[in-house]
């Protein structure tokens, strides 16, 4: 059996030290330079795979610093602080002499405590009763995930209507389907098309800039969780002056809320 | 006139090459360590200080690595790509040997566009309206803000009862009044108390590991609200095993949405 696309796509080999070397994966190409959900994946997964590593993500910054170009690049993932239960990382990815993404991470041992839900699932059909939609997605790395929308999919018409609210209901795993792991979920936290195309109904010109996770899960919460889809919910919060926010949810088939995550978008007009 | 406490505390000396030292400030003291507001606003400071700067702040993340000790530190900010209109950061804040913060931040050429926001800001009452806290904080950097409870405030009693709801909406300026600016937008990103203490009625130990903030502001927005008073709302989404989540907004008195802002939280129990 082949391996999955996304365990391609996130491959890196180790060149000792901390560095890493992957390849772009013209399998989750994007209209320019990769998803940036894989860009995520690649750089979260370097510290993942960093024999220093201590805990579980915990929260993960990364910045998309310019479209990557087809072909290699380098991680740089340093553990700058080991503290009792947490761990501080940065870390770069570099095409040549060139940054093409920074991130942080922390990763800590998690305790059980008391625990508690404030954003309940939303009362939605099962991803059985939701149509997939019927065509290709214009891009490659849309093929990527079984994505079922229940509200707020793509503008019937793209006329530039503004439709007052940009919130999307979907779910969504990867096609085909793959055990759910921090990686994956990295990448599906980017699974959401701009939201201003969906408030607006115009495909303007856009780029993330900036995507954070928080991670709510444990690794024996996301094999419980399996091959299973995911209910995203995404919003923005504030169009201004070429920069929007995007404040997101994902919680599995069980309700239980996985991740809150967060983006900021350039857009051109 | 002595400067402002503020200015003092995010005061920076260059040390040439991106490095800067700057000091802790015994009037933002928290509980242990410095109020991670302070330890923000500093490391933003530092990009905002840096010559080679292009535009003004879109997102912020700062990770907190270890409570500072009262002295000095070193912040080391390095623009690692810079674009057209775009310029990407890393920023570490040391003491000694040990990274205490690591920060990246994205600064920008913003350009007019079209706009909109899609949380109003809630309707309350005026901040002359709403009584300010008779009493003294028990931590010093609490004194340093004029913070106007408007709904979930401080929980009347210490009780541990599940109070259902982890909101909270206050007015808040800087105390004595300053006028307003991103490092100052930045640490005020930080101003609310822990969510789960508000949810639980319980000062369990906390330490928030990581924030991040994007502007939705111009410098020029920030020169108009001047010294008025911000609305902040927060809410957590989870509290799972030892980490909690806040989202939170900051609108100015003119119901303008100046910055979003996350940040995740460990709790002890």
């Amino acid at each position: 059996m082949s391996p999955h696309a996304f365990d391609v796509a996130i491959a890196l080999a180790p060149q000792g030290d901390g560095v890493w070397q992957g390849h772009t994966s013209p399998a989750y190409a994007n209209m320019i330079g990769p998803f940036g959900g894989a860009t995520a994946a690649q750089a979260l997964n370097a510290v993942l795979q960093h024999p220093g590593r201590q805990g579980e993500p915990v929260a993960f910054t990364v910045n998309f610093a310019a479209a990557l170009a087809d072909g290699p690049f380098l991680v740089y993932a340093r553990p700058v602080r080991t503290n009792r239960s947490t761990q501080h990382w940065i870390v770069e990815t570099r095409q040549g002499e060139q940054t093409v993404a920074t991130a942080t991470a922390v990763t800590a041992l998690r305790r059980d405590t008391w625990g508690a839900t404030e954003v309940p699932m939303p009362d939605v059909p099962r991803p059985r009763d939701v149509a997939a939609p019927g065509r290709k997605g214009s891009v490659e790395w849309f093929n990527r995930y079984d994505i079922r929308f229940i509200d707020g999919g793509f503008p019937p018409a793209w006329d530039g209507a503004d439709t007052q609210d940009s919130i999307t209901q979907l779910w969504v795993r990867d096609n085909p389907a793959r055990p759910l792991d921090f990686a994956s979920l990295t990448a599906l936290s980017d699974v959401f098309f701009p939201r201003i195309w969906r408030r607006r109904a115009t495909m303007t010109p856009i780029g993330t800039v900036s995507m954070t996770v928080y991670f709510h899960c444990s690794q024996a919460q996301l094999q419980a969780t399996g091959t299973g889809y995911l209910l995203g919910q995404a919003q923005a919060q504030a169009f201004r002056d070429g920069y929007f926010d995007q404040t997101a949810q994902l919680w599995n088939e069980a309700g239980e809320l996985l991740v809150t995550t967060h983006q900021v978008v350039y857009y051109k007009e």
